[in-house]
């Protein structure tokens, strides 16, 4: 193996791995995707990516980026293929706290840059379920969601400006601090979320918000969508915007959530088929500091605006956090949605997006109609009901992957009926390839084979994946 | 003019128009740019829109479009060219209070998508000097900017989704209306900010925001830009991010405003060299729900901020509106910044953004290096204090083009020393192509040109703007 030479010579013997060494890396998260990488390439800083990426060129190679590994689609399994592993570049090389900015590498672990943000009282607001691995790059790449892109956007909304490496090996250098820049073509954004396509994401200049100084947060049980929907406009209202997170589990995520964590706890003493997971966050001095009752008014307006609903009838239940302890309580529920997820199969799942007043119709429809097809079939799903987007998934009876795409695209069908988004935050990688032949505009899809094709013309970056053919 | 008679067949008669008929398209705003197209179509729909480029491509000839044409970077010059102006496509197709989208075409006036979101208690945020004629296309292809932008984003964080006609005619659907959205590519971005050069943007979905129920709006006089900006980071840290806008008017800016506008009154009895206007927007009940005095908690809030600034000396003098006509002229006084600069010649402007904290030093730099080389140079600036973004403009002693160029330079300088942005928010056109070519970094220019290459092969959407050779 001429090019492992090759390689090894630019990243180091000791960070070119091949046979077992590559273990770690021939399995996704989900299980779902397995097959060893040729070699996995640990480079320690871009000028190291830069020239990976000029001799797999030379070489016509593939390349696969990945950081931390924990996508849901397929985005970076590479069988046989040269996989290019970010995690050694994981320096967060400043947080300016005037600027409210964070200049990161692309390994850096989602959590260690909330730390540092935590360190000069900010939050880098972007979280989901496997904060404590997804790194810097795979969150641009994949242009991440989770629970808090309610109130503050998802990953792209939170980049100031990026570094990449092309297929090429040139280093492309849009690492802007400032808000505001015109010029010309906007290739931060057509980067990032680019799975991998375009280029590898090396560096970023990501956005840092005011702590909240005070959260409510609650869990409440809800007759169904609609009265929960009703209190999410009121809070938001009253608050003008405050609202973090909402978040939707219905009965059996609760159910599984007991039956399988250790120490798990129900959050009301009786089960309830529609929970909901509120957070409001106090950024302003007038609803963080504590009233005569010691408490954050943030939390007596939750209070107010529960007991107003439990009068209408319109409540059922509810559990105000008191302390940070049992906050985290709440969220590690949430937040275990993957682990509940993916370990039972056959299994189908799929991240949509629809306008918020549908997500109970969609509901309806998509059980319904995968009823009609798989009367066996159990759906699982949870949703940020605060963005109109569902996991929508479904245990199926039978595991041929004609069965399950058919169970797809009864719930693509329902989504399309309904203006929505059949790929809402968790991106197309593999998984989603046939949705994407189906289901997105050719004319879009031409579109995305021309650039790829002039940025990446041997097609070596991440190939058989996001575009379709 | 085979050419005249197939368009014409396209778009009718009336609506193919050469010779005088085009003069009102001869000139740009600011009078930087004349010479007249050879042709102006204004296409009734999107279909005629597709058919124009078809023939428009298939005969390679240039075409630029157009709408409301106030822009300030002679993006829309186009002299011999075919002009297509979008004028005509008009409609709001729709606004939806619930879901808070507006789906409208290229042609709607920026002020008629305002008062179409007022039916509805709701606003479109984006607001500048020239809403009363600048369209949406424009405002799209410029990711246009303004006095909002500190608290809602500049037009592409206004946009969930565009419809957009490209070089060889094909339309392009990415008319999404929800706010998650990871289908591959993001071409939506792409096409926004890209100043007509990879298609024509001919429809949009907008996102709509709660209207504020109440606003405290106000005048300041200030020693200088620092105590701004702490004045800033208290408005936003008490009140959890509602400050609108932050707008800054050297004393120069005020006298001409007093010199040239029939009727204008000056903000203060005496006059200061740092002028704000500050606007808080309370969308919560209870910054807008009136107190017991009458006024709504955010005028009472943004009064106790003056008064601690006057005790501490850091406030010279402040004006509260206390109604909507005393705020419409504090608004009409900045709004009139592009009529109170472009009347005079020789004079340079640029627009450019630095971090939130250098503004004070880039305008102390600015003005000592141009008055080096420049002795009689007056600068005239004003600028988005909020978001760091400076129109940062200087009448010279000599108009030629070596001369400007020099100049313009000399502000670049500053800006990259600074780590700012040369091209903030009025896009690059043809007036910043030659900065564009020195400043911006080589490798994003070789992607962007591979980019048009691959959409526009024969380049034949607005050449000779945007993208340098």
């Amino acid at each position: 193996m001429t090019s492992l030479k090759a390689f090894a010579e630019i990243v180091g013997t000791d960070y070119a791995m091949i046979g077992a060494d590559t273990a770690k890396w021939a399995q996704d998260w989900t299980g779902a995707y397995s097959g060893a990488p040729g070699v996995v390439l640990r480079p320690a800083d871009t000028a190291q990516v830069s020239a990976i990426l000029r001799k797999a060129s030379e070489l016509r190679l593939s390349v696969i980026p990945v950081s931390g590994n924990t996508g849901l689609v397929g985005g970076t399994h590479a069988p046989g293929g040269v996989l290019l592993s970010l995690d050694r570049m994981n320096t967060i090389r400043e947080v300016n706290p005037r600027a409210r900015t964070a200049v990161v590498e692309a390994g850096v672990i989602l959590s260690a840059l909330h730390e540092a943000a935590d360190d000069h009282e900010l939050i880098f607001p972007l979280t989901f379920g496997a904060h404590g691995s997804a790194m810097i790059g795979g969150v641009l790449s994949t242009n991440a969601g989770g629970s808090n892109v309610l109130r503050y956007g998802n990953t792209r909304d939170l980049c100031l400006g990026i570094e990449a490496v092309l297929a090429d090996g040139r280093v492309v250098d849009l690492m802007s601090a400032v808000h505001k820049d015109n010029s010309g073509l906007d290739l931060r954004d057509l980067l990032i979320g680019a799975e991998g396509q375009l280029g590898v994401i090396t560096a970023a200049v990501m956005k840092l918000y005011p702590k909240p100084r005070a959260y409510a947060t609650a869990m409440l049980a809800v007759p169904a969508l609609g009265p929960a929907l009703d209190l999410l406009n009121r809070l938001q209202d009253a608050t003008g915007g405050a609202v973090e997170a909402f978040e939707y589990m219905p009965r059996n995520y609760i159910q599984t959530h007991l039956d399988r964590i250790e120490g798990a706890r129900p959050p009301f003493d009786e089960m309830h088929d529609v929970n909901i997971l509120v957070e409001l966050g106090a950024t302003a001095d007038r609803d963080a500091d504590p009233g005569p009752d010691g408490k954050p008014p943030i939390m007596a307006l939750l209070e107010r605006e529960l007991e107003a609903m439990l009068e209408a009838g319109t409540l059922l239940d509810a559990v105000i956090a008191q302390n940070e302890a049992q906050r985290r309580e709440m969220w590690a529920r949430r937040e275990a949605a993957a682990e509940l997820t993916f370990w039972r199969k056959p299994y189908i799942d799929t991240d949509v997006a629809v306008p918020l007043d549908r997500v109970e119709t969609f509901l309806e429809q998509a059980n319904t109609r995968i009823a009609a097809k798989d009367p066996e079939a159990e759906p699982f799903y949870i949703a940020h009901l605060g963005d109109g987007n569902v996991h929508y998934g479904c245990y199926v009876s039978d595991p041929s992957p004609a069965h399950k795409d058919a169970i797809i695209a009864i719930v693509e069908d329902v989504v399309a009926e309904l203006g929505g988004s059949f790929s809402a935050e968790h991106g197309v990688g593999q998984s989603k390839l046939a949705t994407m032949r189906r289901r997105k505009d050719p004319v879009a899809l031409d579109m995305m084979r021309r650039i790829k094709h002039a940025l990446d013309s041997q097609g070596i970056l991440n190939p058989g994946k996001t575009i379709p053919d």
